[in-house]
């Protein structure tokens, strides 16, 4: 190895040993930490964040200008990772350190705001919160600049080279797409999922999930399950990927998919070589295809004919009446059922995408100051009435629901959608590669499923913008019709309709 | 306050964030982690402690120079932080940083080979790890000065100013005194405590030392109690101070002393001000004054005849028998019961100090090179046998018991039987201070007396060396005296006999 780039990668591994502090204190206070210890953890975790910024722009740059004039000494791989480190720290460098101490201390105290708002059901509690959180961020984006939309430089925190308008190029046309699809569903006879939602006991739910955890390839010997108010999967280097779920007595649904929806996105991260460590090359794409890993787990495979066809026996003796009379297909259907609700992460698979329509456009206007924060309960409303006919409750089924907002990641919620729609693309791929495919499925059989997602995706890590690797997979950039000709397909399926 | 000092506050103050972190990474290595992460977490430990040394030793140097020409501006509390800030500056500028970082990275591994030692009762798994961490602490006991022994230097990391040679002169009186009183014991007739072993579920045992941890008043919203091989306390600041404990199924004894004793510590760091978070004035005295905080509460108070006046009839509820026929004093005599044994933390408080003595010896003469580590079973055995008579059946009731020579804390041991001397005397001062003091034990209510401890050795923090503080609680220096006589009035009224 080139001994400069040794030098550089020796440092960038210093720098996810602090990363992977503070993701450890962020796992523990959502998981462990005993909820008066809120304040005080927020100040350390704003030290380190501030502390990684700081030695990330004081201490890479005279290596990094070193290595671009050896370029000609490097391998390609190596090429590669300059090339991303150079971006980040040019983008890193526009970003004071106390403004990213600021940013990690406000969405702290901001989460904790969320959660009393949450328990009063009032806004207001959460709102100062908020509001402090959206300047900051806008300050953030003003330093990273952007071609006249704020949102963008949000965007592309999460999702490379993404932009409002170009996602409202893919959002125009699918929400037509899914507005037929879901108009066609709504004319059929309904599919009964009421069978499903009896009482089993957590210990029992959280086993079944292990099972199946453990089939797609989870390693527990470098990994854990927990539970928290909001799944979520959070890594502290590829050999400690931990993930949580939630477990309600009379929903073993929400909980199973739950699991394997983070047990995907942890499978990317277990699928990262330690080799890299450190390196752009070592860590994910970005959080569009992160989410892709997850729910091309959750649903391709989760949620298919094949995957019950294996699981149905196991699944059965979970229930008090062990689902007498019923059939892989009842859970297949019950499992797919579309229905417009109020809750994003437990909406159907297409519902879900005006969830995400609705947050991408309130992020947007809130963001460009054409909204105030005040103004979202109602905004909310309004926007949920227009896509789904439907209006909350409450403001936990509303517009408190998520937790990003209090953790000021706007311009997040886009790459869930982004997720489907590189999923079906991926899928299609994998099933052309992989003939056996849906037969291994239908013997819980994940291994070669698993080794191509490794391969093809885990293991390249970052080398480029999610476009890149999605041609290096597919051939092509992103393509919705996969998704499309995928929700077509399967809904016909549950339906038994024809569009 | 004197900007200067506030600058000095606010950098001590971010150290202190770091040092929270590595704390969190210790209790989650111990209680959560998945097994294989211990090599990832063992470089995130390394790269952490040598940041938080490097950014001491280069960011606090210029402010405490300005600070010490400018001392007649500050107060005398002030004064006296900055005197003991200057003192660990001058310690810690004479260890090079990478020396930090290869201590705590061997530790963890050495940790590791520790427990895989344990499982294959083989001393030579652990043997290169250990000699490994010997040679690092010797060089760092070269870095730091001492006057001849190595050993001194060691022991002055846990306890200031304590020396092989002041050690000596606690221990060999000592050690007659305890013969003495253990000689007459065994010709007495002995104690029954075999009732206390039944079986009691874990989840009740854990209940029962959740209530005696809140009427000692340790406060769960900044705290937890968790399951750990070895029980300990750990503080990422005193909002966030957690404790674990070890629980049998027949052996409540032990759990319920585990949790007392680390609920003791615990309160310690609890009833440490926020305010002076970071500051020498805003930590711990000493390991052995530490250890006098756990003791008292779990020997002093919890092993009082008073304290199962009050507890006795809740405790007795726990038991498949309801321990018909027995009292408060049956239970007390019971968990006092003295007879030599094989592990240090299940020892009863006399036989306990040669457990103590016997390690500070081999550590001495281990770190003296006079003998090696393979040495270290067979002088175990043999000092044991001189000590107690006793000779252990195998690896882990012999040399492999304890974790701490796995974290490489050589001249750690002694501050425990420090802890029961201060404790003694404490105890004492605290009966003169608060007549009704064994009336309200009796009465279960903890409040006068931790408020004591919280006034007159908590909120003191760290100024000066632990002899201080016990001339500033006491009016004298650390007497022996005082154990000598609380152990023969306990133990006269446990065996009834006169000495």
């Amino acid at each position: 190895m080139n001994p400069s780039f040794e030098i550089l990668k020796n440092k960038l591994g210093e720098l996810a040993d602090i990363k992977g502090a503070i993701a450890l204190m962020m796992w523990d206070q959502e998981v462990m930490m005993p909820k008066g210890s809120i304040h005080l953890r927020a100040r350390q975790l704003g030290t380190l964040s501030g502390m990684q910024h700081e030695k990330f722009v004081k201490e890479t740059g005279e290596i990094l200008s070193i290595l671009n004039d050896q370029q000609a000494d490097l391998n390609a791989h190596e090429q590669q990772d300059l090339a991303e480190v150079q971006r980040e720290y040019t983008r890193m460098t526009r970003v004071p350190t106390q403004l990213i101490i600021d940013l990690q201390k406000g969405a702290a105290e901001a989460q904790h705001a969320w959660e009393l708002s949450r328990k009063a059901n009032d806004f207001s509690v959460f709102a100062p919160a908020l509001s402090n959180l959206v300047a900051l961020r806008l300050q953030e984006a003003q330093c990273l600049g952007h071609s006249g939309n704020p949102y963008d430089a949000m965007l592309d925190c999460y999702e490379r080279d993404a932009s409002a308008a170009s996602l409202e190029k893919l959002f125009v046309p699918m929400r037509q797409q899914l507005t037929g699809l879901i108009h066609a569903i709504q004319a059929a006879p309904q599919v009964d999922d009421s069978f499903l939602y009896q009482p089993i006991s957590p210990q029992a739910q959280l086993a079944f999930s292990e099972k199946v955890l453990e089939k797609m390839g989870y390693d527990f010997t470098t990994g854990r399950q927990d539970i928290s108010t909001h799944p979520f999967t959070i890594g502290m280097g590829s050999q400690d990927i931990r993930i949580t779920t939630r477990v309600k007595e009379n929903d073993i649904i929400e909980m199973l998919y739950s699991s394997i929806h983070e047990g995907g996105h942890a499978l990317y991260e277990q699928g990262i070589s330690m080799e890299n460590y450190g390196l752009p090359s070592g860590e994910y794409c970005s959080i569009g295809i992160h989410e892709s890993q997850s729910r091309i787990w959750e649903n391709n495979v989760g949620r298919s004919l094949a995957f019950w066809e294996h699981w149905f026996p196991t699944f059965r003796e979970l229930f008090p009446d062990k689902l007498a009379g019923k059939g892989p297909e009842d859970v297949f259907k019950a499992v797919n059922k579309v229905s417009p609700s109020f809750i994003r992460t437990s909406a159907d698979e297409l519902t879900y995408h005006f969830h995400i329509m609705l947050r991408f456009e309130i992020e947007n206007l809130l963001i460009n100051g054409s909204i105030k924060v005040n103004d979202l309960p109602s905004v909310w409303n309004e926007l949920l009435k227009n896509y789904l006919g439907i209006g909350p409750p409450d403001l936990l089924n509303g517009v408190l629901q998520d937790v990003h907002w209090s953790h000021g990641s706007f311009g997040y919620f886009p790459t869930y959608s982004l997720g489907s729609f590189y999923a079906a693309q991926f899928m299609a791929k994998a099933g052309e590669t992989l003939p056996d495919l849906q037969k291994s499925i239908e013997k819980g059989e994940f291994s070669a499923f698993r080794n191509w997602l490794k391969i093809n995706v885990h293991q390249k890590g970052r080398s480029g913008n999610p476009e890149n690797l999605c041609k290096s997979v597919c051939g092509e950039g992103l393509n919705v019709e996969f998704f499309i000709d995928y929700a077509k397909e399967k809904f016909e399926a549950v339906y038994g309709i024809r569009i």
